[in-house]
Protein backbone atom coordinates (compact mmCIF):
# COMPACT_ATOMS: atom_id res chain seq x y z
CA UNK A 1 0.00 0.00 0.00
CA UNK A 2 1.44 3.16 -0.98
CA UNK A 3 1.11 6.47 1.37
CA UNK A 4 -2.35 7.56 -0.24
CA UNK A 5 -3.99 4.72 0.21
CA UNK A 6 -3.01 4.61 3.86
CA UNK A 7 -3.76 8.57 4.31
CA UNK A 8 -7.89 7.29 4.96
CA UNK A 9 -6.68 4.45 8.03
CA UNK A 10 -7.32 4.96 11.36
CA UNK A 11 -4.56 5.66 13.99
CA UNK A 12 -5.01 3.08 17.08
CA UNK A 13 -4.25 3.92 19.92
CA UNK A 14 -3.65 1.42 22.93
CA UNK A 15 -3.85 1.85 26.24
CA UNK A 16 -4.73 -0.51 29.80
CA UNK A 17 -7.60 1.03 30.83
CA UNK A 18 -9.12 4.15 30.37
CA UNK A 19 -6.44 6.78 31.32
CA UNK A 20 -5.32 7.12 27.46
CA UNK A 21 -8.70 8.16 26.80
CA UNK A 22 -6.61 11.71 27.86
CA UNK A 23 -4.46 10.55 24.65
CA UNK A 24 -7.27 10.43 22.73
CA UNK A 25 -8.82 13.47 23.73
CA UNK A 26 -5.75 15.22 22.81
CA UNK A 27 -5.23 13.48 19.57
CA UNK A 28 -8.92 14.45 18.35
CA UNK A 29 -8.48 17.81 19.40
CA UNK A 30 -5.20 18.01 17.37
CA UNK A 31 -6.07 15.80 14.31
CA UNK A 32 -9.88 16.35 14.06
CA UNK A 33 -10.09 14.54 11.01
CA UNK A 34 -8.46 11.21 11.40
CA UNK A 35 -10.32 8.58 12.06
CA UNK A 36 -9.30 6.89 15.75
CA UNK A 37 -9.61 3.27 16.98
CA UNK A 38 -8.88 2.90 21.09
CA UNK A 39 -8.47 -0.44 22.60
CA UNK A 40 -8.40 -0.35 26.23
CA UNK A 41 -6.99 -3.62 27.95
CA UNK A 42 -9.38 -3.34 30.70
CA UNK A 43 -9.49 -7.27 31.45
CA UNK A 44 -6.17 -7.00 32.61
CA UNK A 45 -5.36 -3.53 34.20
CA UNK A 46 -3.53 -2.12 35.65
CA UNK A 47 -0.59 -2.38 33.60
CA UNK A 48 1.62 -0.10 36.26
CA UNK A 49 1.50 -2.86 39.14
CA UNK A 50 2.59 -5.92 36.72
CA UNK A 51 5.80 -7.70 35.29
CA UNK A 52 7.33 -6.28 32.47
CA UNK A 53 7.42 -9.96 30.98
CA UNK A 54 3.58 -9.55 31.31
CA UNK A 55 3.60 -6.12 30.16
CA UNK A 56 5.35 -6.88 26.88
CA UNK A 57 2.97 -9.52 26.37
CA UNK A 58 -0.09 -7.94 26.66
CA UNK A 59 0.91 -4.91 24.92
CA UNK A 60 1.97 -7.18 21.53
CA UNK A 61 -1.32 -9.27 21.44
CA UNK A 62 -3.26 -5.80 21.98
CA UNK A 63 -1.14 -4.03 18.90
CA UNK A 64 -1.99 -7.92 16.93
CA UNK A 65 -5.79 -6.40 17.21
CA UNK A 66 -5.31 -2.95 16.02
CA UNK A 67 -3.05 -4.65 13.07
CA UNK A 68 -6.40 -6.40 12.02
CA UNK A 69 -8.17 -2.97 12.20
CA UNK A 70 -5.83 -1.67 9.59
CA UNK A 71 -4.24 1.44 11.58
CA UNK A 72 -1.74 3.59 10.12
CA UNK A 73 0.25 4.56 13.22
CA UNK A 74 -0.06 2.89 16.75
CA UNK A 75 -0.31 4.90 19.57
CA UNK A 76 1.15 3.59 23.39
CA UNK A 77 -0.71 6.10 25.40
CA UNK A 78 0.26 4.17 28.11
CA UNK A 79 3.45 5.36 30.12
CA UNK A 80 3.94 1.56 31.32
CA UNK A 81 3.84 0.05 27.95
CA UNK A 82 6.09 2.89 26.34
CA UNK A 83 8.58 2.41 28.90
CA UNK A 84 8.62 -1.41 28.36
CA UNK A 85 7.35 -2.80 25.16
CA UNK A 86 8.34 0.35 22.66
CA UNK A 87 10.87 -1.39 20.90
CA UNK A 88 9.15 -4.56 20.18
CA UNK A 89 6.28 -3.20 18.85
CA UNK A 90 8.18 -1.12 16.84
CA UNK A 91 9.29 -4.32 14.93
CA UNK A 92 5.71 -5.91 15.03
CA UNK A 93 4.38 -2.78 13.60
CA UNK A 94 7.33 -1.84 10.96
CA UNK A 95 7.20 -0.19 8.55
CA UNK A 96 4.02 1.11 10.02
CA UNK A 97 4.92 4.13 12.67
CA UNK A 98 4.83 3.49 16.36
CA UNK A 99 4.79 6.48 19.27
CA UNK A 100 4.52 6.20 22.79
CA UNK A 101 3.92 8.34 25.45
CA UNK A 102 7.84 8.84 27.37
CA UNK A 103 9.56 10.79 24.62
CA UNK A 104 7.48 13.22 23.73
CA UNK A 105 6.92 14.00 27.56
CA UNK A 106 10.64 14.15 28.18
CA UNK A 107 10.77 16.26 24.93
CA UNK A 108 8.81 18.44 25.93
CA UNK A 109 9.95 18.91 29.64
CA UNK A 110 13.30 19.42 28.01
CA UNK A 111 12.59 22.05 25.73
CA UNK A 112 10.44 23.98 28.16
CA UNK A 113 13.41 23.95 31.04
CA UNK A 114 16.65 23.36 30.08
CA UNK A 115 18.65 21.80 32.90
CA UNK A 116 15.80 21.73 35.21
CA UNK A 117 14.99 19.60 38.06
CA UNK A 118 12.36 17.31 37.20
CA UNK A 119 10.38 15.37 38.79
CA UNK A 120 8.16 12.67 37.50
CA UNK A 121 5.09 11.26 38.89
CA UNK A 122 3.61 7.95 37.34
CA UNK A 123 3.48 3.95 38.16
CA UNK A 124 5.63 1.69 40.64
CA UNK A 125 6.00 -0.10 37.01
CA UNK A 126 7.27 3.14 34.95
CA UNK A 127 9.42 4.33 37.59
CA UNK A 128 11.30 0.78 37.86
CA UNK A 129 12.15 0.81 34.46
CA UNK A 130 13.96 4.47 34.85
CA UNK A 131 12.33 5.30 31.33
CA UNK A 132 12.06 8.98 32.08
CA UNK A 133 14.95 9.45 33.64
CA UNK A 134 16.96 7.95 30.43
CA UNK A 135 14.75 9.66 28.26
CA UNK A 136 15.57 12.96 29.72
CA UNK A 137 19.13 12.52 30.61
CA UNK A 138 19.55 11.45 27.32
CA UNK A 139 18.14 15.05 25.49
CA UNK A 140 20.06 16.80 28.56
CA UNK A 141 22.80 15.71 30.57
CA UNK A 142 21.90 18.71 32.58
CA UNK A 143 19.13 17.84 34.48
CA UNK A 144 18.46 16.01 37.06
CA UNK A 145 16.01 13.53 37.80
CA UNK A 146 13.91 12.55 40.44
CA UNK A 147 10.68 9.95 39.68
CA UNK A 148 7.80 8.96 41.88
CA UNK A 149 5.39 6.24 42.27
CA UNK A 150 1.78 7.85 43.13
CA UNK A 151 -0.16 4.50 42.54
CA UNK A 152 -2.78 5.89 44.65
CA UNK A 153 -3.18 8.81 42.44
CA UNK A 154 -4.95 6.36 39.61
CA UNK A 155 -7.26 5.55 41.54
CA UNK A 156 -7.98 8.98 42.99
CA UNK A 157 -9.02 9.40 38.88
CA UNK A 158 -10.85 6.85 38.01
CA UNK A 159 -12.63 7.51 41.28
CA UNK A 160 -13.00 11.27 39.57
CA UNK A 161 -12.16 13.07 43.07
CA UNK A 162 -9.84 15.38 41.03
CA UNK A 163 -9.82 17.44 42.97
CA UNK A 164 -9.88 19.36 47.00
CA UNK A 165 -8.38 18.61 49.91
CA UNK A 166 -8.04 14.51 49.86
CA UNK A 167 -6.27 14.70 46.53
CA UNK A 168 -3.63 17.44 47.67
CA UNK A 169 -3.39 15.40 50.35
CA UNK A 170 -2.12 12.87 48.85
CA UNK A 171 0.00 14.16 46.73
CA UNK A 172 1.39 16.00 49.99
CA UNK A 173 2.38 12.65 51.16
CA UNK A 174 3.70 10.98 48.42
CA UNK A 175 5.89 14.53 48.43
CA UNK A 176 7.21 14.16 51.88
CA UNK A 177 9.05 10.97 51.01
CA UNK A 178 11.28 13.38 48.90
CA UNK A 179 14.33 14.96 49.87
CA UNK A 180 14.18 19.03 49.93
CA UNK A 181 14.46 19.52 46.84
CA UNK A 182 13.18 17.26 44.23
CA UNK A 183 9.84 18.35 46.78
CA UNK A 184 10.42 21.85 45.08
CA UNK A 185 10.68 20.24 41.52
CA UNK A 186 11.18 23.94 38.49
CA UNK A 187 9.11 21.24 35.95
CA UNK A 188 6.83 18.27 37.31
CA UNK A 189 6.49 15.56 34.28
CA UNK A 190 3.05 13.88 34.53
CA UNK A 191 4.30 9.82 33.79
CA UNK A 192 0.66 8.71 33.76
CA UNK A 193 -2.28 8.92 31.60
CA UNK A 194 -4.24 9.23 34.43
CA UNK A 195 -2.52 12.07 35.89
CA UNK A 196 -3.76 15.39 33.67
CA UNK A 197 -7.06 14.67 35.42
CA UNK A 198 -5.41 16.12 38.28
CA UNK A 199 -3.92 18.86 36.71
CA UNK A 200 -5.54 21.53 39.40
CA UNK A 201 -4.22 19.58 42.22
CA UNK A 202 -0.80 19.54 41.38
CA UNK A 203 -0.98 23.21 40.19
CA UNK A 204 -2.03 23.96 43.64
CA UNK A 205 0.67 21.91 45.77
CA UNK A 206 3.43 22.43 43.75
CA UNK A 207 5.19 26.27 43.97
CA UNK A 208 4.22 28.96 41.47
CA UNK A 209 5.85 28.96 37.88
CA UNK A 210 6.58 25.17 38.36
CA UNK A 211 6.28 23.57 34.60
CA UNK A 212 3.49 21.07 34.25
CA UNK A 213 4.09 18.32 31.56
CA UNK A 214 1.67 15.79 30.80
CA UNK A 215 2.33 13.04 27.83
CA UNK A 216 -1.13 13.64 26.43
CA UNK A 217 -1.05 16.73 24.81
CA UNK A 218 2.88 16.54 24.12
CA UNK A 219 1.87 12.63 22.42
CA UNK A 220 -0.40 14.60 20.20
CA UNK A 221 1.61 16.78 18.82
CA UNK A 222 4.13 14.70 17.81
CA UNK A 223 1.80 12.42 16.07
CA UNK A 224 0.45 15.07 14.51
CA UNK A 225 3.77 15.89 13.11
CA UNK A 226 4.82 12.52 12.28
CA UNK A 227 2.08 11.97 9.90
CA UNK A 228 2.68 14.92 8.38
CA UNK A 229 6.52 14.36 8.04
CA UNK A 230 5.23 10.64 6.32
CA UNK A 231 2.48 11.89 4.63
CA UNK A 232 0.08 9.69 5.66
CA UNK A 233 -1.99 12.93 7.29
CA UNK A 234 -5.92 12.59 5.81
CA UNK A 235 -6.87 15.17 3.80
CA UNK A 236 -10.13 14.91 3.78
CA UNK A 237 -12.52 17.17 5.54
CA UNK A 238 -14.86 15.18 7.62
CA UNK A 239 -15.05 14.61 11.34
CA UNK A 240 -13.19 11.33 11.98
CA UNK A 241 -15.31 8.45 13.50
CA UNK A 242 -14.41 6.71 17.08
CA UNK A 243 -14.35 3.22 17.66
CA UNK A 244 -13.61 2.48 21.14
CA UNK A 245 -13.02 -1.02 22.48
CA UNK A 246 -12.72 -3.09 25.53
CA UNK A 247 -11.58 -6.37 26.85
CA UNK A 248 -14.15 -6.02 29.64
CA UNK A 249 -16.61 -4.11 31.36
CA UNK A 250 -18.48 -1.73 29.08
CA UNK A 251 -20.41 -0.27 31.66
CA UNK A 252 -17.33 0.96 33.75
CA UNK A 253 -15.46 1.86 30.96
CA UNK A 254 -18.28 3.93 29.95
CA UNK A 255 -18.50 5.38 33.40
CA UNK A 256 -15.28 6.38 34.14
CA UNK A 257 -13.99 6.71 30.28
CA UNK A 258 -16.49 9.38 29.57
CA UNK A 259 -15.10 11.88 32.31
CA UNK A 260 -11.32 11.36 30.69
CA UNK A 261 -12.69 11.84 27.09
CA UNK A 262 -14.95 14.94 28.47
CA UNK A 263 -18.15 13.62 27.11
CA UNK A 264 -20.57 11.28 28.47
CA UNK A 265 -20.59 7.85 26.70
CA UNK A 266 -22.84 4.76 27.14
CA UNK A 267 -22.61 1.21 27.40
CA UNK A 268 -23.50 0.82 23.70
CA UNK A 269 -20.70 3.44 22.80
CA UNK A 270 -18.11 0.35 23.88
CA UNK A 271 -17.42 -3.09 21.86
CA UNK A 272 -16.35 -5.33 24.10
CA UNK A 273 -13.26 -7.58 22.18
CA UNK A 274 -11.11 -10.59 23.48
CA UNK A 275 -7.70 -10.55 23.55
CA UNK B 1 -9.20 -41.38 48.78
CA UNK B 2 -10.78 -42.11 52.43
CA UNK B 3 -11.22 -39.27 54.70
CA UNK B 4 -7.98 -40.31 56.92
CA UNK B 5 -5.49 -39.96 53.45
CA UNK B 6 -6.90 -36.97 53.11
CA UNK B 7 -5.92 -35.24 56.26
CA UNK B 8 -2.67 -34.74 55.63
CA UNK B 9 -3.54 -32.47 52.33
CA UNK B 10 -3.62 -28.85 51.99
CA UNK B 11 -6.08 -26.14 52.02
CA UNK B 12 -5.83 -24.36 49.08
CA UNK B 13 -6.36 -20.86 49.32
CA UNK B 14 -7.48 -18.20 46.53
CA UNK B 15 -7.60 -14.76 45.62
CA UNK B 16 -7.60 -11.96 43.07
CA UNK B 17 -4.04 -10.46 45.06
CA UNK B 18 -2.71 -9.98 48.12
CA UNK B 19 -5.39 -8.84 49.97
CA UNK B 20 -6.56 -12.84 50.82
CA UNK B 21 -3.49 -13.23 52.71
CA UNK B 22 -5.23 -11.56 55.77
CA UNK B 23 -7.67 -14.53 55.66
CA UNK B 24 -4.68 -16.92 55.03
CA UNK B 25 -3.20 -15.37 58.22
CA UNK B 26 -6.92 -15.83 59.72
CA UNK B 27 -6.54 -19.55 58.82
CA UNK B 28 -3.08 -19.73 60.18
CA UNK B 29 -4.09 -18.76 63.66
CA UNK B 30 -7.21 -20.88 64.10
CA UNK B 31 -5.53 -24.36 62.30
CA UNK B 32 -1.74 -23.97 62.95
CA UNK B 33 -1.25 -27.61 61.64
CA UNK B 34 -2.87 -27.22 58.53
CA UNK B 35 -0.60 -26.83 55.24
CA UNK B 36 -2.13 -24.03 52.80
CA UNK B 37 -1.53 -23.61 49.27
CA UNK B 38 -2.21 -19.69 48.57
CA UNK B 39 -2.62 -18.61 44.93
CA UNK B 40 -2.98 -14.73 44.12
CA UNK B 41 -3.94 -14.27 40.61
CA UNK B 42 -1.82 -11.25 40.72
CA UNK B 43 -1.31 -10.63 36.84
CA UNK B 44 -5.10 -10.01 36.46
CA UNK B 45 -6.37 -8.55 39.56
CA UNK B 46 -8.19 -6.16 40.52
CA UNK B 47 -11.34 -8.80 39.97
CA UNK B 48 -13.42 -6.05 41.54
CA UNK B 49 -13.57 -4.05 38.28
CA UNK B 50 -13.95 -7.20 36.04
CA UNK B 51 -16.97 -8.60 34.09
CA UNK B 52 -19.11 -11.72 36.32
CA UNK B 53 -17.67 -13.73 33.04
CA UNK B 54 -14.01 -12.83 33.27
CA UNK B 55 -14.28 -13.33 36.95
CA UNK B 56 -15.82 -16.80 36.86
CA UNK B 57 -13.44 -17.98 34.47
CA UNK B 58 -9.83 -16.68 36.54
CA UNK B 59 -11.70 -18.25 39.10
CA UNK B 60 -11.96 -21.99 37.75
CA UNK B 61 -8.54 -21.64 36.62
CA UNK B 62 -7.11 -20.87 39.38
CA UNK B 63 -9.38 -23.23 41.13
CA UNK B 64 -7.78 -25.82 38.67
CA UNK B 65 -4.16 -25.09 39.69
CA UNK B 66 -5.05 -25.46 43.44
CA UNK B 67 -6.91 -28.97 42.31
CA UNK B 68 -2.87 -30.00 40.79
CA UNK B 69 -1.55 -29.21 44.15
CA UNK B 70 -3.93 -32.07 45.47
CA UNK B 71 -6.05 -29.98 48.33
CA UNK B 72 -8.76 -31.35 50.42
CA UNK B 73 -10.72 -27.71 50.78
CA UNK B 74 -10.91 -24.49 48.53
CA UNK B 75 -11.17 -21.32 50.33
CA UNK B 76 -11.93 -18.53 48.06
CA UNK B 77 -10.58 -15.66 49.70
CA UNK B 78 -11.98 -12.96 47.54
CA UNK B 79 -15.07 -11.68 48.07
CA UNK B 80 -16.00 -10.85 44.21
CA UNK B 81 -15.24 -14.09 43.41
CA UNK B 82 -17.19 -15.71 46.47
CA UNK B 83 -20.04 -13.24 45.26
CA UNK B 84 -19.76 -14.50 41.13
CA UNK B 85 -18.04 -18.44 41.25
CA UNK B 86 -19.22 -19.96 44.02
CA UNK B 87 -21.40 -22.35 42.36
CA UNK B 88 -19.29 -23.03 39.82
CA UNK B 89 -16.60 -23.92 41.81
CA UNK B 90 -18.19 -26.19 43.98
CA UNK B 91 -19.52 -28.08 40.89
CA UNK B 92 -15.29 -28.52 40.07
CA UNK B 93 -14.08 -29.42 42.98
CA UNK B 94 -17.19 -32.00 44.05
CA UNK B 95 -17.26 -33.64 46.03
CA UNK B 96 -14.74 -31.92 47.75
CA UNK B 97 -15.66 -28.64 49.94
CA UNK B 98 -15.39 -25.18 49.27
CA UNK B 99 -15.63 -21.72 51.34
CA UNK B 100 -16.38 -18.51 50.39
CA UNK B 101 -16.13 -15.59 52.21
CA UNK B 102 -19.23 -13.92 51.69
CA UNK B 103 -21.57 -16.42 53.97
CA UNK B 104 -19.29 -16.79 57.06
CA UNK B 105 -18.94 -12.78 56.92
CA UNK B 106 -23.02 -12.42 56.90
CA UNK B 107 -23.65 -14.88 59.18
CA UNK B 108 -21.37 -13.81 61.97
CA UNK B 109 -22.76 -10.31 61.34
CA UNK B 110 -26.66 -11.59 62.23
CA UNK B 111 -25.13 -13.40 64.36
CA UNK B 112 -23.77 -10.18 66.49
CA UNK B 113 -26.58 -7.73 65.90
CA UNK B 114 -29.96 -9.26 64.68
CA UNK B 115 -32.26 -6.99 63.18
CA UNK B 116 -29.51 -4.60 63.02
CA UNK B 117 -28.87 -1.89 60.21
CA UNK B 118 -25.63 -2.82 58.25
CA UNK B 119 -23.19 -1.27 56.14
CA UNK B 120 -21.42 -3.33 53.35
CA UNK B 121 -18.12 -1.43 52.52
CA UNK B 122 -16.82 -3.79 49.43
CA UNK B 123 -15.68 -3.53 45.60
CA UNK B 124 -17.69 -2.33 42.90
CA UNK B 125 -18.11 -6.03 41.45
CA UNK B 126 -19.14 -6.86 44.94
CA UNK B 127 -22.05 -4.41 45.54
CA UNK B 128 -23.18 -4.72 42.19
CA UNK B 129 -23.65 -8.25 42.65
CA UNK B 130 -25.53 -7.86 46.15
CA UNK B 131 -24.34 -10.86 47.53
CA UNK B 132 -24.21 -9.69 50.91
CA UNK B 133 -27.57 -8.12 50.59
CA UNK B 134 -28.62 -11.44 49.74
CA UNK B 135 -26.98 -13.16 52.17
CA UNK B 136 -27.78 -11.23 55.23
CA UNK B 137 -31.38 -10.56 53.98
CA UNK B 138 -31.88 -14.72 53.87
CA UNK B 139 -30.52 -14.89 57.00
CA UNK B 140 -32.40 -12.22 58.76
CA UNK B 141 -35.10 -10.71 57.24
CA UNK B 142 -35.74 -7.88 59.90
CA UNK B 143 -32.25 -6.38 58.99
CA UNK B 144 -31.58 -3.18 56.70
CA UNK B 145 -28.71 -3.27 54.63
CA UNK B 146 -26.92 -0.95 52.87
CA UNK B 147 -23.98 -1.43 50.37
CA UNK B 148 -21.39 0.81 49.58
CA UNK B 149 -18.41 0.92 46.69
CA UNK B 150 -15.32 1.76 48.09
CA UNK B 151 -13.00 0.97 45.41
CA UNK B 152 -9.93 3.43 46.40
CA UNK B 153 -9.59 1.55 49.70
CA UNK B 154 -8.30 -0.68 48.47
CA UNK B 155 -4.98 0.86 46.33
CA UNK B 156 -4.90 2.90 50.19
CA UNK B 157 -4.25 -0.59 52.21
CA UNK B 158 -2.09 -1.68 49.15
CA UNK B 159 0.19 1.34 49.57
CA UNK B 160 0.10 0.90 53.46
CA UNK B 161 -1.62 3.96 54.39
CA UNK B 162 -4.23 2.30 56.92
CA UNK B 163 -4.71 5.06 59.14
CA UNK B 164 -4.42 8.50 59.58
CA UNK B 165 -6.22 11.31 58.61
CA UNK B 166 -6.06 10.75 54.56
CA UNK B 167 -7.61 7.20 55.46
CA UNK B 168 -10.60 8.65 57.55
CA UNK B 169 -11.08 11.70 55.24
CA UNK B 170 -11.54 8.80 52.04
CA UNK B 171 -13.90 6.98 54.23
CA UNK B 172 -15.86 9.71 55.78
CA UNK B 173 -16.05 11.09 51.72
CA UNK B 174 -17.16 7.74 51.07
CA UNK B 175 -20.20 8.02 53.49
CA UNK B 176 -21.26 11.19 52.88
CA UNK B 177 -22.99 9.95 49.31
CA UNK B 178 -24.93 7.82 51.73
CA UNK B 179 -28.56 8.59 53.40
CA UNK B 180 -28.26 9.91 57.49
CA UNK B 181 -29.90 6.43 58.82
CA UNK B 182 -27.37 4.25 56.87
CA UNK B 183 -24.12 6.68 57.57
CA UNK B 184 -24.34 5.68 61.20
CA UNK B 185 -25.00 1.58 60.79
CA UNK B 186 -25.00 -0.29 63.94
CA UNK B 187 -23.12 -3.55 62.04
CA UNK B 188 -20.43 -2.88 59.70
CA UNK B 189 -19.17 -5.81 57.48
CA UNK B 190 -15.62 -5.77 55.67
CA UNK B 191 -16.20 -7.20 52.22
CA UNK B 192 -13.27 -6.94 50.84
CA UNK B 193 -10.17 -8.53 52.13
CA UNK B 194 -8.22 -5.88 51.97
CA UNK B 195 -10.11 -3.87 54.90
CA UNK B 196 -8.80 -5.78 57.78
CA UNK B 197 -6.26 -3.44 57.10
CA UNK B 198 -8.09 -0.45 57.76
CA UNK B 199 -9.45 -1.74 60.99
CA UNK B 200 -8.43 1.28 63.30
CA UNK B 201 -10.12 3.49 60.21
CA UNK B 202 -13.42 2.25 60.62
CA UNK B 203 -13.00 2.45 64.11
CA UNK B 204 -12.26 5.64 64.48
CA UNK B 205 -14.92 7.01 61.89
CA UNK B 206 -18.26 4.77 62.70
CA UNK B 207 -20.25 5.49 66.02
CA UNK B 208 -18.92 3.84 69.16
CA UNK B 209 -20.35 0.33 69.87
CA UNK B 210 -20.82 -0.69 66.18
CA UNK B 211 -19.95 -4.15 65.23
CA UNK B 212 -17.22 -4.50 62.39
CA UNK B 213 -17.32 -8.09 61.08
CA UNK B 214 -14.63 -8.97 58.73
CA UNK B 215 -14.73 -12.12 56.68
CA UNK B 216 -11.08 -13.24 57.41
CA UNK B 217 -11.55 -14.40 60.75
CA UNK B 218 -15.68 -15.41 60.22
CA UNK B 219 -13.96 -17.25 57.40
CA UNK B 220 -11.45 -18.75 59.34
CA UNK B 221 -13.71 -20.07 61.73
CA UNK B 222 -16.38 -21.81 59.29
CA UNK B 223 -13.18 -23.43 57.52
CA UNK B 224 -11.70 -25.00 60.68
CA UNK B 225 -15.77 -25.93 61.97
CA UNK B 226 -16.03 -27.87 58.38
CA UNK B 227 -13.00 -29.67 58.42
CA UNK B 228 -13.71 -31.23 61.53
CA UNK B 229 -17.37 -31.86 60.71
CA UNK B 230 -15.93 -33.52 57.57
CA UNK B 231 -13.46 -35.69 59.57
CA UNK B 232 -10.51 -33.95 57.18
CA UNK B 233 -8.83 -32.10 59.76
CA UNK B 234 -4.86 -33.15 60.01
CA UNK B 235 -3.91 -34.59 63.16
CA UNK B 236 -0.55 -34.04 63.25
CA UNK B 237 0.96 -31.81 65.58
CA UNK B 238 3.90 -30.23 63.50
CA UNK B 239 3.71 -26.43 62.52
CA UNK B 240 2.02 -26.80 58.60
CA UNK B 241 3.74 -25.88 55.62
CA UNK B 242 3.32 -22.31 53.52
CA UNK B 243 3.06 -21.88 50.14
CA UNK B 244 2.86 -19.01 48.20
CA UNK B 245 1.83 -18.93 44.36
CA UNK B 246 1.65 -15.86 42.74
CA UNK B 247 1.16 -15.33 38.89
CA UNK B 248 2.87 -12.27 38.65
CA UNK B 249 5.10 -9.73 40.39
CA UNK B 250 6.53 -11.59 43.35
CA UNK B 251 9.09 -8.68 44.23
CA UNK B 252 5.54 -6.64 44.81
CA UNK B 253 3.36 -9.84 46.03
CA UNK B 254 6.52 -9.63 48.99
CA UNK B 255 6.42 -5.98 49.71
CA UNK B 256 2.61 -5.41 50.13
CA UNK B 257 2.23 -9.36 50.95
CA UNK B 258 3.77 -8.95 53.86
CA UNK B 259 1.88 -6.23 55.50
CA UNK B 260 -1.25 -7.97 54.90
CA UNK B 261 0.38 -11.31 56.27
CA UNK B 262 1.75 -9.76 59.53
CA UNK B 263 5.71 -10.41 58.71
CA UNK B 264 8.52 -10.40 56.25
CA UNK B 265 8.23 -11.81 53.01
CA UNK B 266 11.21 -11.75 50.57
CA UNK B 267 10.88 -12.19 46.86
CA UNK B 268 12.39 -16.03 47.18
CA UNK B 269 9.51 -16.73 49.37
CA UNK B 270 6.79 -16.44 45.96
CA UNK B 271 7.08 -19.22 43.43
CA UNK B 272 5.57 -17.74 40.17
CA UNK B 273 3.19 -19.44 38.12
CA UNK B 274 1.15 -19.43 34.92
CA UNK B 275 -2.82 -19.87 34.70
Amino acid sequence: MNASDARGLPIGVFDSGVGGLTVLKALREAMPHEDLVYLGDTARLPYGTKSPASISRYACQATALLQQRNIKLLVVACNTASAVALEALREQMDPLPVIGVVEPGASAAVAARPGARHLVLATEATVRLGAYREALLGLDAGATVTELACELLVSLAEEGWNDGSIAESIVLRYLSDLADDARHPESVILGCTHFPLLRDTFAAVFDDGVSIVDSASTTAAAANQLLTELSLANDENDTGDLVLLATDGATRFARVGGQFLGHDLGHDDIEVVDL
